[in-house]
């Protein structure tokens, strides 16, 4: 095979399968603004489509040079834009000259960029479901261009940028901990920020549930989450070009179908034990979970271990959600449990699948994001909510963002419930 | 073209197009949440989720190996799991001398796997349509572990596994009968077998509609669907490492198109005359019943033969609609006049547009599997129905399963219309 | 690297973006029944099926030759029917000498066919939005049948099919003014011709805003169009067989994105000055606009081109919002602007980003386009509003069309908010 036709292949890889993680933003948007009350149904929209539009901005200033550009151990360049290679405008430019230095690099240049920004774009989403209806909308969407802007971007460079992460042999295949962990940690150091939503936890310290606005409507955002995420974990093979990457590819895809499967299964049985109620939202959620744990290290050969890891995740991300309700933390949609609990055990659980990995590398890896994210992730939290007020006004809150801060709500038509007194 | 990159376009076609199908159980998903009454419009997500989550793992533990390894006439082999050959297992693991055994299977192991597996779950979500808003969930998953584990493995072992249906040169290219068809003698058996809802049939034999959740709902799930058939048909050429696999590949693309429109527009046309209505459902199940007549053979050069299959395969649908009203069997989304009658219609075609098949066989198929399929389903839903109560109890039906079996509604903030009484 | 790898990438670049081309109908749905008012939601849903049907056919039939077989500067043939060409059903019919044949032509014939086909089909698309809530059904599917038959495959005969406008050397990559225009000024006549919906503009003159049935759906619906939008300009590169090809269509995904992005973030910032409110929909219309803008010439290297496009795409959208309203032309989901108002400034923009182009030119294209698609299409409005009324009766404008035209209605169980006097 020509190394003209493996640079196509690897090319198309990366646009095709980057294009279904680009979906994955529709995804997250559905599961939220399903999950969240009518009343804050348009808003999460809004933040969806935005926070998808400033991650891709964002990366393209300056996130994509930090993390991939020069990276010496902790971080890259601080160069301004990206784009392609000037062997790459010379041969579009129609100088044939130039075509064996783009075959050189084995895949255009901008393929790969495309890939790398539909990923930051997912960690971002994962940040604005758990604190949805209470956010405030500008301040979501400044904390979204300094995540997707430069804290991504830094974890990125310590790992898949080849820094100190990688030196030491720290695994994670398409990004449990990466993308997930580092989505996760920062909601959760928001979610701790901005507190929880009014009438959430009851003064007895009960919890109280809020209604999702429309179930269906979560169940399809999963749905385009599972169909997104075999690109998510497909597409990281990096590599179509080779009877090797293809075969890997495969295995890659079946790996994770069969994660989200367990996921799903062992949810079905588990959650009535764990949360003393048979719960929807927790067999969907173990979907999240059992994709989110495989993500790590979705290349294995014996299938049935993607099934233990799958059935893993869901389980912790079932439990997560009771010790998220324990500590009185709000996720309004279960993003830490789906995404940072089940991506823990995920990242953990590459040791025992690969033998080429090292337990203390990888809780080394988990840890050393963890801190990071989360204590530069609080601290811009804390300043924004000082400056501008993190959280909107008790009125807003109680009226519905919709209504207060769009002018619009979600369903305007339809006849609603009175809300229940959330002071109770 | 070498070998390698054969290699590659085989699997990778496999990868991609088995994506879009997995993507349909998402269709499935919003045809039948949108086509219920909001009542049971969460239960029906749940199924949904949960049926193709049992499909990939009972096809995975069991049976692909009793459709396709060793299928000696009428059944495969027994053995527990499947997964990628020792030779490709060698590859991954870095020996470059695995390769030519790797590159002379012509495709990825799991690469086909997966693509099998997504069809398994296309003739699981066809049951849960018709038999939605009365069966107990727990029931119905059972259920699906046997069709999926072993009754669709069977069918798949005498045609698709090269048993003695395909001995005897049945044609049947994606499944209007394999898959289809074996979906929809499964639910027919257990509409049969549970009854009509509750006040479906008037005592004096007419027939009242339910009102169905959402209609936008539906209509998304039925452009899902048609998305989806794109790589149903088109991945089902089994290959795209040959000019003439490419060439094929379009061709079946765009008669399959060509029927799913064909059907829509018949079903505009007919559905008066029919059914003495003008009906927005038997529209969208025209698109359903085109693609599925189609699916028997999209492969012909003559497009306008799409045409005629595929609006046929619409008239059939509605007429099927009536057909089943008429002997009072209750199908909640029409799936068996869509999946199964123009699935028989479309199998039965095939005899006209490829000259090289046998009406006689084609007939013999459908009927050999039909008994099969119907036969050993019916006799399982009495089983279940005997041991556990296949059907909700009244209570629950008239409460709606979301409330009685999950404890939460589908749109819990809505104000909704009383019901009617039911046994007026 | 071989010719017949270079016919299997072209082809298989056709038939996949060609796929997620189609699935910009399901987008197209769900944007147009979210924005329109709860008892409107079915037959929009209906009309749009109807359309992707209708169009698909009307092609087939015959508007792929009018626009691409023997154009004489004008049009092309008037020959029924479109299929493989004889080499290739030679060769798919055994016969290997015609593999020499197949392979010159670069691609299979059909996924041409395909990939064309789908892009009518986004034209008629954007005409339903427009005249939603008031349009006869059967008159919309009458001028659809003209529209995708005849005014839109001559437009492409000017220009895709290298007749007149090609010659000059009009340059519009992926179609803003060739599709998107089109579609626009068909919508614009109509919207002309059938009026204002009862109750649009007060005696005052003032707009009352109407109430979406659900702004999650329409929000779902713009990102299966930015989604879909990837397969519209990456597959318009028209070629994947080369190193240059997958490095061009690299940077057509990365630069439809960033146009997207910064259509969103534009229309975020500006909606408050143009329009006097925050508004979602001009934010959501932003990423259309953006989207557009772009589609004309995605194929620059320097991205930042992009970004400016989109931006300005995303201001004319929203700019062209108040300039409908101060003429009383109603367009229900701001088609016109998005469409038209952002095409006509990609199509200009063409002249600043790519040297090899011409500003008059490109004017000129867009005028004669303009001319002759708004010239026409009013002709025919006017002559099927004469012959059988284009817009529904008061009564059915009030009840709403679900009711009145399909019996059904789209939320039926949900009680709605009593609709305030149009007449007021």
């Amino acid at each position: 095979m020509s190394q003209e036709t493996q640079f196509i292949f690897n090319t198309f890889s990366f646009l095709i399968w980057g294009g279904l993680v680009m979906w994955m933003a529709a995804g997250f948007t559905m599961l939220e603004s399903g999950s969240v009350r009518t009343k804050n149904a348009s808003v999460i929209c809004l933040k969806n489509i935005g926070l998808y539009s400033i991650a891709g901005m964002a990366f393209y200033l300056i996130g994509y040079n930090l993390m991939y550009v020069d990276v010496s151990g902790f971080i890259g360049s601080f160069k301004l834009l990206y784009g392609p290679s000037s062997a790459e405008i010379a041969l579009l430019g129609g100088d044939e000259g130039a075509l064996e230095a783009v075959v050189d690099n084995g895949y255009a240049v901008m393929s790969d960029w495309f890939f790398q920004m539909v990923f930051v774009a997912t960690a971002a989403s994962i940040v604005s479901g758990a604190l949805a209806e209470r956010i405030n909308l500008w301040v979501f969407f400044i904390f979204t261009v300094l995540l997707t802007g430069v804290i991504y971007p830094v974890v990125g460079a310590w790992t898949w940028g080849e820094g100190w992460l990688y030196e030491l042999g720290f695994h994670d295949f398409a990004g449990s901990t990466i993308v997930h962990g580092t989505g996760g940690w920062a909601a959760l150091a928001g979610a701790i920020v901005v507190g929880a939503r009014l009438g959430k936890f009851r003064k007895d310290g009960s919890v109280r549930a809020t209604p999702p606005s429309s179930v269906p409507v979560v169940t399809l955002g999963v749905f385009i989450l599972w169909f997104g995420w075999l690109g998510f974990n497909g597409g990281s093979v990096l590599a179509l070009g080779s009877v090797a990457d293809a075969t890997n590819m495969s295995n890659v895809l079946v790996n994770t179908n069969l994660a989200a499967a367990a996921g799903v299964i062992a949810a079905l049985i588990f959650s009535k034990p764990i949360l003393g109620r048979f719960d929807l939202f927790a067999v969907l959620n173990g979907a999240i979970g059992g994709l989110v744990a495989i993500t790590a290290a979705p290349d294995m050969v014996a299938h049935y271990w993607a099934i233990l890891v799958g059935a893993v995740g869901a389980i912790t991300c079932t439990g997560g959600i009771k010790l998220l309700e324990y500590f009185r933390v709000d996720d309004v949609v279960g993003a830490v449990p789906a995404h940072l609990f089940a991506g823990v055990w995920g990242t953990v659980a590459v040791a025992f699948t690969h033998t080429d990995t090292n337990v203390g590398i990888q809780l080394l890896g988990i840890v050393s994001i963890g801190t990071f994210v989360f204590t530069l992730s609080f601290v811009i939290w804390k300043v924004l909510d000082m400056l501008m007020g993190a959280r909107v006004s008790r009125r807003v809150e109680r009226l519905g963002q919709d209504a207060a801060e769009l002018g619009i709500e979600a369903y305007p038509e339809f006849v609603l419930m009175p809300e229940p007194d959330d002071e109770e």
